[in-house]
């Protein structure tokens, strides 16, 4: 073919990437990330409510705009880019992230009437205010419709749509009143590009519905609107204004409006491909196939996995998500994650220790000396709740096993260990319900940079840890997405042979380790099984400090 | 009276203290600390054994010399004062803190032959390596002799005499066959200071043998030599190189001899009251009387408060101490305590933060600002083992309920709680036994300067907190001890009258603070009881968390 290239624009927590990428092989040829430059790293806090987490979509557009053009400027230094080969470009986002929207698509945080009203930003994904209301669904759901849990886990979260919906129209209804509709972020920049004008145009991922909105074709779409009267008769009203239809990415979005051409420097009219999130394009970056778990590590962890959709799926408790066609069309799309994992490590270096990057540095080379049990200590990852396998946002941090010696790199170490514990409850509960985990590929900042980390996950979870060739697996997804829809190949798996790859380095189990792990793991759940409530919790916590220092003594230097 | 002076000596972990007193009103006139110079701060320890911590007896020498020295300078700038009108001295020390000694009373570990050996330096009493050794005695005093353990709480513990002395046997046996005798620091000094040159001459206090050591008159003495060969026959031999009878307070030690005198510049022959130990003796300095409670708040703490020895006293179970004569003639001495206060405070600020007094000063200032309750952060203060009310060496630190927002302030205050609320179980046990607590004073530099600490304490425990008038209650103490012994007071009492004083400022409790912490209190027993294995521990763990949310919730700005 001729060369053909793709644009995946990856809207993360902090910032905005683009990547230009080469259709024929996956290389990148053209990179940029524009920070958003509103609140603390481009998150609106509340000094009040730790649970408050938006983002101004002034800083969505004007992201768009800054990283394309910057990773086009990349790309020109390439020989035989030329920007008139984009053939299309694709998004992906964190979510859920939803915003509140005019009838002419207009984010209702660009009027002036709502500056600097935080319920009329996007409501984050780690946004836990609705954490009273997702419980309120979850009760509503079991009593009238448990069909709507069973796909998602059993739970509704917090993190999701209906409950940040829900949370905004009780604690600022005139701000829900204001709404002419509610858009996913996903959503929302495929439909600017694309120029639609009204939200009723708005080509609607699966991705987002399935996995955040309860949307199921089983059930005809969004639930009922008799279900959600009984939350609160406006949001029946609301469905109205929702969408009847989502798809899986095997339609484009629409096409870009010359108004962006324009703007973006690319022809008019090239294919916007359908958005999704950012963890399950990043899967498809990282060669997702059936028995491959992808492990997308940064701030909060998301772990996919798809299963052919030709046979029937089991629901598997406590997995945030099985969406048919969310990930890739044909194939149910299986969704869970940690609600912190790099976030846990920042908060012990930067918020209590005071500390920056250099001091992660330090502190993960003084824990790779540590051998496993060596410390003594052992902490559950639930400093920002535990999104799987426990689905309850209200659950905290814990750290047991300190002594008067015990050092920052130790509690550094055993917080990493907590989160690759988290990541063993996840697998272990996918393969107790027929879901293979034969590989794990993990992409991210922290499966590139922290080899402590990685060999850690090898030998808690005991499966090599493969790293992704591409540094950006998301922004790869959604081009491999822009390139399917764009015709240039008959089917994401076509595409992914030739545009994902795996890095040589590898990081394989050591037998010893892992058994020391496994040991611990499961003193891990007696921890999580107990304070997470767990029906039938077995655990003997009068000895537990006695059995880590026990541990402690025999692998001591 | 005309006037006159006594000497206090007092021996902490990591330096010792001399003290000059006017013992018609307790007024300090000189004092003057020498450092301990070996080891870490004067402990010396071992890289690979946290439970290790021992000390130099020539510290303990040269120490003495330079801080009476010192002392002596200091007053003599005080007019009236003369040297040769200083009638006695005492001594007080940490404990247990036992040394092997030569037939001459010489330490081992000054004989050119075990140097550098830690087995032979003298066992600090923060010293855990006899954890098991300790288990042992407890094991085998409930299958054969079970009213050994009754009035020391009903577990024998790992900073015992007789756990160090077995662990000595076990871990260097030529250390133990080399010892003539094994002599508490408490009854060493004095027993230096008055030339007794074979251990058999060591007038030995109560104090350490009935605290430590399982010496009861009730039983004849030590340990029967039938019990002792049940633990390992050369224990039951060495009984008969250790001591028949030990005494209260009632009697002095010896008088000094001419080679201190001389060293010293002392008179010849004054009076060397009986040893006994810091808190002990910081009872008696504070004032300690029926329905006081004393508290010694230093990098450990020690709880103690007197009972009339006419009426017989119940054991107190977990109270680690019931010992008639062992703060005052005529009372049983009531000894409680927690393994770690100060240090607590010191491993987060210090070890954990890589702070210094600066930052102990910033974070108690930033903690101040918090209300209770606002963290949402519980914990345990069981970093050193839990010495009261669950006698449980081998217990570690817990820390619950951080978000990714925690911060070392927050963090800092929650585990000052933690050691409020242990303090509060204590208190909470002693009056369960009847042992009236009508008002705590507290001493030692925590209860000087850091005011949060003091206010926590009193809003926990719903007492006010007096602070005693002397900064040095240890060595005041051992001054009365030895102004008594002199013969310039007929009884403790009268010259605690006239020598002990209270400070102006007290902490009162808040009331709205006051119920907080009752909320909290019982959360941390929920955590207490079921870590500490507590027979019958009701916790429902499960919903601890949510429910330390509803109390931030509730409590936050």
């Amino acid at each position: 073919m001729k060369p053909a290239f793709a644009i995946g624009l990856d809207y993360g927590t902090n910032s905005v990437r683009a990547v230009v990428v080469d259709c024929a092989n996956g290389r990148s040829i053209g990179t940029h990330v524009a920070n958003y430059p509103s609140g603390d790293q481009g998150v609106l806090l509340d000094p009040k409510d730790p649970h408050l987490a938006r983002q101004s979509p002034a800083d969505y557009i004007s992201g768009l705009g800054a990283s394309v053009k910057g990773a086009l400027v990349e790309a020109a230094r390439e020989p035989g880019f030329d920007p008139s080969r984009v053939v299309g470009i694709g998004v992906d986002t964190t979510g859920s992230t939803p915003l509140p929207v005019d009838a002419r698509n207009q984010p209702l945080a660009l009027d002036p009437k709502w500056k600097g009203n935080l319920a009329a930003q996007a409501w984050l994904w780690k946004d836990h205010t609705g954490a009273a209301d997702a419980a309120a669904i979850t009760e509503t759901a079991r009593q009238r419709a448990p069909h709507y849990l069973a796909p998602i886990g059993g739970v509704y979260s917090s993190e999701w749509f209906w409950s940040k919906v829900w949370r905004c129209l009780k604690v600022a209804p005139d701000v829900f009143d204001a709404a002419a509709s509610w858009v996913e972020l996903a959503d929302f920049v495929p439909a600017l590009l694309a120029g639609v004008d009204k939200p009723s145009g708005i080509e609607r991922s699966i991705c987002a519905a399935g996995h955040k909105a309860m949307y199921s074709d089983v059930w005809g779409g969004l639930p009922a609107k008799e279900f959600l009267s009984c939350l609160d008769p406006k949001l029946a009203a609301l469905r109205d204004r929702l969408f009847e239809k989502a798809h899986a990415p095997d339609r484009p979005a629409g096409r870009l409006t010359k108004a962006w051409a324009t703007e973006l420097g690319l022809p008019e009219g090239i294919t916007v491909a359908m958005g999704g999130f950012d963890a399950h394009y990043g899967a498809v970056g990282a060669g997702v196939k059936t028995g491959t778990l992808v492990k997308i590590i940064g701030t909060s962890t998301c772990d996919c996995a798809i299963a052919s959709a030709r046979e029937p799926m089991k629901d598997v408790p406590g997995i945030c998500g099985i969406v048919n066609g969310s990930i890739m069309p044909g194939y149910y799309g299986i969704e869970a994650g940690q609600s912190a994992v790099g976030d846990i490590l920042h908060w012990w270096v930067d918020v209590v220790c005071l500390g920056s990057d250099v001091l992660h540095a330090q502190l993960s080379e003084e824990a790779a000396r540590l051998r496993p049990g060596e410390s003594g200590l052992l902490a559950l990852d639930w400093n920002n709740g535990n999104r799987t396998i426990l689905v309850d946002p209200r659950l905290t941090g814990l750290i047991l096993g300190q002594t008067l010696h015990t050092t920052r790199a130790e509690i550094y170490r055993a917080l990493v260990e907590a989160t690759a514990f988290g990541a063993r409850a996840i697998v272990e509960r996918l393969q107790e319900y027929g879901v293979p985990v034969d590989r794990v590929v993990c992409c991210g900042g922290i499966a590139e940079k922290n080899d402590l980390f990685m060999q850690i996950y090898a030998d808690v979870l005991g499966h090599p840890m493969l790293v992704a060739g591409s540094p950006q697996t998301p922004a790869l997804g959604s081009a491999i997405s822009a390139a399917v829809a764009a015709g240039l190949y008959p089917s994401f798996e076509e595409a992914q042979t030739k545009m994902t790859s795996l890095k040589e380095k590898r990081f394989v189990p050591d037998p010893k380790a892992k058994a020391v792990y496994d040991e611990l793991y499961r003193m891990y759940r007696e921890l999580h099984d107990t304070f997470g409530g767990v029906p039938g919790a077995k655990a003997d916590l009068a000895t537990l400090m006695k059995r880590l220092l026990a541990v402690r003594e025999r692998h001591a230097h």
